[in-house]
Formats: structure tokens, sequence, C-alpha cells
């Protein structure tokens, strides 16, 4: 029994595969975002990220670093304990209500991430539950995955977005059976959004109890960035609503608002939630500035949305395969994940250009993509700069011009976007 | 099928078993620590937490908040992504050569936490090593557990630090399966310690893996605070070993230190370090200030071990039934749950000193407990003014006074501390 060998051969096998994963080397600049310094060896070069999930370029916000900057002098750089265990701090205190007001909820409850929040709510909830069947859309995002495994409960997987699939699923279960309707709003890698209205309408019909993550939403959608439920209008038809603090809102943690019944349980039964050092005070008050600059300032969602169409179009207009997305994520079709790579390595190498390839299996395979997000600190002139580069990376390696349909769903492939392949650039 | 019911019952129950926890909303001052300022509605007072895992006061020291508020200035409040996706900040990669070499190991990777550190790491090496079997020690904290379970993979538990136990399990298995030995240097509600020698000498003779969780050990232990296997010179007999950032370092994070291979693998393939944002700039380089710091400076030990002797004798003097602990923890045993929480909102209330109650499931029934930790911070003063409090408290409730021995260890009961009555204080 050599145990080291497991090892190597699990990572020779990544590199058999080209799935090997290298990571760059950043340092963001605060005043200078998108900007970052890239370090490789002994070299530094300063180039653009475009694929950060700083979506709105909140960590980078005055009131933001202020907040954090101040806490940390006032109360220190640690929480010192569990949230039972001498942990709770009053700035955490309040990022929870300010985030139960957010979405409308009675409660809030934070977790040290959002993927901690998801694992440990689906699982904790669904634990609770008797018999409880979980329905999860096919896309579902890992961490909703691992909640929805570590339930133990019997669970369906439905076809991305699939009312029709999704109803003859609760149909099956019957009103009676304990039901709980797992889904995303916002999908990162395809810029989708789910039929939230028609999920709720079901869940009403058969009895259900729904949970939704907006972690590519909050900040960002809505008049005061509550996602896509509040832009809807359907927060209040949707129980338990999950977000992440690391992505528009710029810091880190994530969380869960729900009645307050709900958010007790989970507060009480979760061992992800118990047994953890609690977020600094730092952060939380960070993000507690972050979440009410946001709700009140419309500015950044604007910019955002008008920066994502234009670079949509832009580069659209150039014969690239841009991926049908109805949000801020613009995602461009490579669909194989060795040239995926090679665009990735001459963008960042020849362009200064950082968009980390996106290979299975965070995608298909096949729908090896690159994943860009403009924010409101991409300029015009960063667009374009931004199309020339792809177009001669395009051009230098082969890869496809043309135009992307509708994904084809189904159950057993995903998604199978369609190439209409076009000359361009 | 009323949802919100089950909510509420599986709340009722904690009141009805007199385990329903309520968080103490506390602000810590730097300057001041262990002193904080406790909220209760409109009154705020100021009171003293000796009950911090801040174990050594390093999340107020100006070196560690200094380097958390120049690199959030810096480089912002937030990563901006997954390690993967734009998030490897350059502080995180120092950090995680800073803990490779705090161990002497190849390589270091870092986590959200200390929970999903061992959740991710121990649940991806159990899974790449065909039909591995776990052997994991009874009181494992719930974050190795879940990690256990997490991996699908058989596991057998020994009884706790009974090396015979685990030998008769280890022959069982025999040379040639692969074997996974999971346990902790530090048991954090006792005090103990692991036998490691003997725990290496098993895991060659029988060709297992190890993996120690050192949670409550690093900086508190060693020469450089490489742990309890760095003072007693075992590092490189082990081959992974955990810890956390959010204790003596004062921060918040975790990760895990190995040769290259095994955390190559586990960076490639565990979820819950893959898709998750990664740990801000400014977190790791408070960090590695702190790390650093501890490597070169013992005084912070020193003294901590001198603030802990003197608390274990003076309560012990006192007739308080001060649970044997070779470590900087001080448990002192209620033994029922109810007295318990009124010892300790009677010590907050009347004394205006902060010490969480420790009840079931976090120790076994009947085994309820106060756990102090003192810190450098703690001044002989303090002690004595915790012991009349302690001692008054005693007396308004009526809990038993003793000496407690050594805990009889069984495989079923877990540990049954024997209380020695004895008249006090
Ligand atoms: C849909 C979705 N949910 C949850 C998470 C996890 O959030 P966090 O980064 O805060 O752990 C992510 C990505 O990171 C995500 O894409
Ligand atoms: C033994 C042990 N391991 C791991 C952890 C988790 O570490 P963290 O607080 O960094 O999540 C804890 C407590 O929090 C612990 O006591």
């Amino acid at each position: 029994m050599n145990y080291q060998r497991f090892f190597e051969d699990a990572i020779d096998q990544l590199h058999a595969e080209r799935r090997y994963r290298v990571f760059a080397d950043l340092e963001r600049m605060v005043g200078k975002f998108p900007r970052a310094l890239w370090r490789t060896g002994a070299d530094t070069r300063e180039i653009t990220v475009w694929c950060s999930n700083d979506y709105l370029g909140m960590g980078q916000h005055p009131k933001v670093v202020g907040a954090f900057q101040d806490a940390a002098g006032r109360m220190g750089s640690g929480a010192g304990g569990t949230r039972n265990i001498s942990g709770t701090s009053n700035p955490l205190v309040e990022l929870e209500s300010e985030l139960a007001d957010l979405h409308g909820k009675e409660a809030g409850l934070v977790f040290t991430s959002g993927f901690v929040s998801n694992e440990a709510a689906i699982s904790t909830i669904a634990r609770l539950l008797p018999n409880c069947l979980i329905l999860s859309d096919e896309l579902n995002h890992a961490s909703m995955i691992e909640g929805v495994r570590r339930s133990g409960a019997e669970k369906r997987i439905f076809r991305h977005n699939d009312v029709a699939h999704l109803e003859s699923l609760l149909q099956q279960a019957g009103r009676e059976r304990a039901k709980l309707i797992v889904f995303e709003s916002v999908y990162s890698m395809d810029g989708d959004i789910a039929p939230i209205k028609e999920i709720a309408d079901l869940a009403d019909k058969y009895n259900a109890m729904t949970y939704i993550d907006e972690v590519h939403a909050v900040g960002m959608y809505g008049p005061r960035g509550g996602g896509i439920t509040e832009r809807e209008g359907l927060a209040d038809r949707i129980d338990v609503i999950e977000g992440t603090l690391a992505k528009a809102f710029g810091t880190l943690g994530g969380y869960i608002t729900g009645t307050s019944a709900v958010v007790d349980a989970v507060r009480s039964y979760a061992p992800g939630f118990i047994f953890t050092t609690a977020l600094p005070p730092a952060l939380a008050a960070a993000a507690t500035a972050s979440i009410r600059h946001l709700k009140s300032s419309q500015g950044e969602r604007d910019a955002q949305q008008r920066q994502a169409a234009r670079a949509k179009q832009i580069l659209g207009d150039a014969g690239l395969p841009v991926m049908p997305s109805v949000t801020h994520i613009v995602p461009v079709l490579v669909g194989d994940p060795e040239l995926c790579k090679m665009a990735s390595d001459r963008l960042l190498g020849v362009h200064g250009i950082y968009i980390q390839p996106i290979n299975y299996p965070t995608v298909p395979r096949g729908t090896e993509r690159l994943r860009i997000t403009p924010t409101p600190f991409h300029s015009d002139a960063l667009i374009l700069e931004l199309r020339d580069a792809l177009v001669e990376t395009w051009n230098a390696l082969g890869i496809p011009y043309g135009t992307v349909q509708r994904p084809e769903v189904s159950a057993s492939e995903r998604i199978v976007p369609l190439l209409v392949p076009k000359s361009g650039g």
C-alpha cells in the first residue's frame, strides 16, 4: 500500500484530461479595479481581470473598505469563537437583521460562506422534515448538491428550468409528502434565469417548500438589490432565500433568510453552522455597509447592465460565439478544454487579459467556455480592447466563430448549446 | 403538510431538553481584551470574556490588525472569486508557504475555515484511496465526523486515546488495506492530549496513513507554534497536519499541510475547496503576520501556560471541580445542563463574567461544564475575581464541589469523569 501513489495518480489523471488547474497569483489594487498585479516567478505584470465575481466592484468601495478597516481597528481581526462560544459580535447581529430586511423575511442567518450556507441549510431543513423528497434542478451548484447529499433524503433531479418535468415529479410524490424544491435564480455559467413564478405556483399547488439560491443575483437585481425574487415581486412566495456576501457585496460569507422558525431550526441543528468560528466582526461590518449602500444606490446596477449589454453586442458583432444570456454574465463558447485553456493562457500572456477557462466538471464537456463578467468598472475602451484580444486569440488558435442558439435541454446530456458557424473577426 | 410546524417542534424540543442556545451579543475591544461590551436590548455592559478561543489575544495584536487593515486598504475587502477564478491572491500564496514551513511539510492549502478543511480534506483523501477504512477517535470534532461521513468510506471508531483498541482495529484490517487514522492533538473540551507517538508507531507497523487536527494547539505549543507535533518532534511522522487560523492565530480560515501530492489532490478534487470564494487577502495577510510573530515570540505561549496553571491551582484550591487537563484549557465540571446554563447566566448577569455553558451534544450528558480559557491577558487579579464569582455561583446554585479524577474511558458512555465530593469555598 503506497499511499503517495494514489494521490499522484489522481493528479496525473487530471493532467491527462487537461483538467489540471493552475491558479494565477493575483494582487488586486484598490482604486484601480479591474486592474491587478499578476505574479509569475520573478516577474510581475499589471493585467485586466475580466472574470471577477466582485460583480459591482464593491470590494474596493470606500464605504466598504472603510467599514472593514474601522471595525478591525476597534474589534480586531477575528471573532474569537463559534457563534455560541463568544463569537457572536454586534456587527454580525446587525448584518443578520439587514439581510432579513433585504429579502423581506422574518430572520437571517450568516455562515462563513455561501457554500456552507447551502450545504448546512439544505441538509438540515430536509432532515427536519419527515420523509422529505428533494426536487433539485439538474444544474444546481456543487454546494447545493452537497447539501442534498448530506441530508440523506431521497432526491429527484428535474431538467434544468423545466417546470413540466418538475410538475410531473411533484405529482408523483403527492400533496401529502414533504417536498423541498431547491433551485437557483441566476445560473452563473449560462446566465439564464429560473422560472421562479411558475415554480412558486407549483409549490403552492402541490404544497412543497421552496429554497432559492440567489448568489449570482443579490446586490445586482431588484430595486434594493434583493435579487431576482425582489425584481419580480416574488420574495414572499419563496420560503428560504439564500445568498452570498462574497460576490456583488464584495466581502465573504453566506446566508439564508426565511421565517424565524426555519432560521432558528437551522441555527440550532446545522453542524456546519454550530461547530465553526464565526465570521470576524470586520467582515460583517463591511458586508452591512455594502448591502446598505446597494439598497439605495441604483448606479452600480445600471452601469453593470449597460456594460454587460455592450460587451455582448460588441463581441457578438465581431462574430464571437457569445452564448445567450439574459443577465450580466457573458459566456463565450470554446467547446474544447484544451483550446479553452490555451485561449485563456494566450489572453493573459499576450494581451494581459485574465479570463479563467471554465471546463468540465464546472460545465458539461463540449461546452467549455470563457466566462466574462463586465462590471461598472469595465469601460467601453476596455470592452474594445477585450474584443480585439479575443479576435486575435480566436484567429491564432483557430477557435470557431458563430452564433450560439438557445441551449437544447436534455436530462442526460445537460445543456448542449448549438453553434451555428460563421466566419468572423 | 404544515412545514412550519416541524421547525417549531424541533425548536420546542431543544427548549424542553434545556438545550436551546441564546447567543450573547458581544463587541470585542482592541487594546482591552479580554474585556467586551455585552448588549441586551437597550442595555450595554462591559464584561470579561473567559471562554474566548482567541487563545493568545492575537486578534488584537497591532501587527495582526495592522496587516489586516493595510491589506484591506490596498487590496480591498474580498477575494472576488474562487481560488481558480481570480480569487488566488498573493497573500494567500504566501500564507500557504508559511504554513508548510510551520509544520515542516512540502505544501499547505488554505480553506475558509477549519471546519471546511476537515470536512473537505478527510472526505477527499479517503475517497481517493481504494476501499479505505477510516479509524476515528470517538471524541473527534464534528467537522472531522462530517468528513468521515462525507467520504462514504467504512469507518471504525476507536475509544478515546486508546492505542490498544486502535491496534486491534488496525490488526483486523490488515497491512494491505488502505487505512486512514484521524485524531486530534489537543481535545478542546477536556484539554487532554493524544498519544501521538504511539499512534504514529502503530501507523508504521500496520502501514496506515495519519491525519491530525491541531486546531487547539497551533500557535500555542512547540518552539515556533507548530503544535504538539512540533513540541514532541513528531511532525514528520504524521502525514497530514490540519489547523485553524481562527483560534490562537486570531483570524479566520483553516488549512492542511502535507506532501505536495496529497495537498494537490485535495486542492484538485475537494468540492468544499473548489466551489467557494477564497479567503480575502486581508485575512490571509493578517494570518501570516500572526504566524510569523508566533514563530519567533515565545512570550505569549509562556504567559498563557502560566496563567492557565495559575487558574487551575486557584480554582482547585477553592474546591471547585476543575477537570484534569494537561493543556491551557480549564474545564470545571457542573454535571447538569440546567445548572450549567444557570451558572453561566448568573456569572454574566451578577458578575459580568462570560463563560458559555458547554452542554450535550458538544460534551456527553452528565459532563456539562464551564470551559475556561485563560489567555496571557487574564491577569492574576482577573483570576481571583473569577474564583470569587465561581464560588459565589456554586454556593448560590448548590453545585457540587470536589476533585475530578482522570476520566474513565468507555466506548459506549464516552468520558465519565468521577467527581469526588468535597465541601469547599
Ligand atoms: C450558485 C452558487 N451558490 C453558492 C456558491 C458559493 O458561494 P460562496 O462563494 O460564498 O461560498 C457559488 C459560488 O461560489 C455559486 O455559484
Ligand atoms: C477540533 C476542532 N477542529 C476544527 C474546528 C473548526 O475550526 P474553525 O473554527 O476554524 O472552523 C474546531 C472548532 O471550531 C475544533 O474544535
